[in-house]
């Protein structure tokens, strides 16, 4: 095999599929990209048989053929060459030449025949949405999905598609996170987990342009996402979702409108009091024209009082504080309606189109001073 | 006590003293910033008792009095609150109140009482130079200090002053950095050993503007460096330094002339194909109109061809590549002149005049292929 190409375009195209490469495995084979000049395309894959990628390099091939690389030394070789053709180059005994300019790297690749490729899947119907929105939707739902396996679950979120409204929820036992987005078109109804590992790669690789789209497929097992030249294919989660729909409900004693950064920042200020670990609440005491925010520690105390705008009873309630900036820092609007019941009731952040909903569990709380 | 001041000034302050405050200690009020308003001007200290730092902040003293506060604490607390007035007022019972715009905190001090003030030292002969001169020739020298305290002058810097020559020299058993400035004046000669640990921190202080200047006062214990508002005292590592004049030889064998940036992509691209804690040297074979580079690592090799010009005999010579790379990062020359005796001897990159100089030993390597 020997292909030339352009460095950006190489290592454009090796960035992306590094995202299937694992970080930890036993399996050598699994490290490495795959490079397949065997027709008339330059094809690099990566696979870890949960995540696949694999992406269309332009260059010119010189020889036809394949070898498998290993991604981590491909990447710091390429990312470090002059900005110029780099030319690959390999020969029967597995020694592959990179060249570039004056310099000249031997390295020793594996058998393109150990390297399992990505399963073919028949791909039906697609659901096509801005790059843009998928990488937002991503980053404004992922915060909220477990970070343990011991709910297989709840390390993915539910994408759901129902006529011309996709759906992304994620939640974490403590809080749900929903975001809502219209479609150009209707689609038929689908439902499926898709894992977050997949959608933080995702979200790495999609260049966040609106004007470019991603094509999405569903199938039994499958997910894949193609946009630009690359697919990406990944599992879903096997099982049911929770049933949300119950635990979402719209009546409320308590709304208040408050200015987003302000009771951010406000939270900010508070937390910084409180070690890593040491799981003190905030505890908001909103009354008529104003929250007041406090937080009690081993360091000290720390109390801000907001203005707001209140609808509805007055209420004393504490929360993870974590929580409640997770959610103020993916919502864009200036102001926002928080809705709450009682103290053991949870709130909700959400915008009267719902567009946006994320649901927080209070905890409890002793008042002190 | 109560004083209030711009959170601008205030955060500038405590950053600087924040620097003589220890990472661990089991003494709590080391790591203590003291507040003194006892007199007509707001004074920040920081001392563990190597290094002592004392800043003046602009501000209004409403009572005077003084506070000892974590430092730690205390830099967060200010970092977080709004661009505005920060009022910091305590109490007989050492409760303190920091409030700015609509924050309250409240944290509990220690007596200033129990805090070690910076040693009053008479401040005679002194040395003036920019705060970016200063600046800069820690960075061009600091990278050579040894990292441990197996031998205590090592993990400083010489400073020495001849006249109108301020010569700063570190090493650490593998290579010397040297470099010389001219002052504006002639001083009386002096000779100190600095800790590298003061001229870091010094270095994260100091502004870097040409146009600011530090005056150094060196005392048989001491060196004290006044600016801005600001003096650090730190203790001089005791002892004689190293008699560097006779490892420093101007014979040479070869002289090669070389494109700085060239040399030192080529190193960094050669240096990826070493692990971390591998100990793979760089080989240098040096001819007519050449520096060829190789290196041979487990993972593969790299060779990589440089223009040079040069005068006298060819040579091949290995190296341990950081410390190529760490001088080169710190001279501004676009071309360079390195001077090699023989295989085994040390090599030497400096220019014409000597206001720098970078010593460093050679490897033994085995040549492969």
């Amino acid at each position: 095999m020997k292909i030339v190409c352009k460095k950006s375009d190489l290592l454009n195209g090796v960035n992306i599929v590094s995202k299937a490469v694992p970080n930890k495995t036993t399996m050598s084979i699994l490290e490495c990209i795959l490079i397949d000049a065997t027709e008339n395309k330059i094809k690099l894959t990566a696979n870890d048989n949960e995540i696949g990628i694999e992406t269309i390099v332009e260059g010119d091939i010189r020889e036809k053929g394949k070898i498998a690389l290993d991604a981590k030394i491909l990447f710091d070789i390429i990312r470090k060459l002059e900005d110029s053709d780099v030319s690959i180059e390999c020969d029967s005994s597995l020694k592959t030449f990179i060249n570039c300019e004056t310099a000249n790297y031997t390295i020793i690749g594996k058998p393109a025949d150990e390297f399992s490729y990505l399963p073919e899947i028949e791909r039906l119907d697609s659901v096509t949405v801005s790059q843009f929105t998928l990488k937002e939707i991503i980053r404004q739902t992922i915060f909220s999905i477990a970070d343990n396996d011991n709910n297989k679950i709840m390390t993915g979120e539910l994408f759901e598609v129902d006529g011309d409204v996709l759906k992304v929820i994620s939640l974490d036992g403590h809080r749900i996170s929903i975001r809502k987005i219209t479609l150009k078109e209707s689609f038929p109804k689908k439902k499926v987990i898709v894992p977050g590992k997949t959608l933080n790669e995702m979200s790495k690789i999609l260049s966040g342009e609106t004007d470019k789209e991603v094509k999405i497929f569903f199938t039994g097992k499958h997910i894949i996402f193609e946009f630009d030249s690359t697919v990406v294919i990944s599992r879903l989660i096997d099982g049911e979702y929770f049933k949300i729909e119950q635990m979402l409900s719209s009546d409320y004693e308590t709304k208040v409108t408050v200015n987003k950064k302000k009771l951010y920042d406000s939270i900010d200020r508070a937390t910084l009091l409180v070690k890593e670990g040491d799981k003190k609440p905030i505890i908001l005491n909103i009354e008529d024209e104003s929250i007041e925010l406090k937080i009690n520690s081993t360091v000290g105390s720390m109390n801000e009082k907001i203005d707001i705008s209140k609808q509805g009873k007055s209420i004393m309630i504490g929360f993870n504080p974590k929580f409640i900036m997770d959610a103020l820092k993916v919502i864009e609007d200036e102001k926002i309606d928080i809705y709450l019941v009682n103290p053991k009731a949870p709130c909700f952040i959400k915008n009267p189109e719902e567009s946006y909903i994320y649901m927080i569990l209070p905890v409890n709380f002793t008042t002190v001073g």
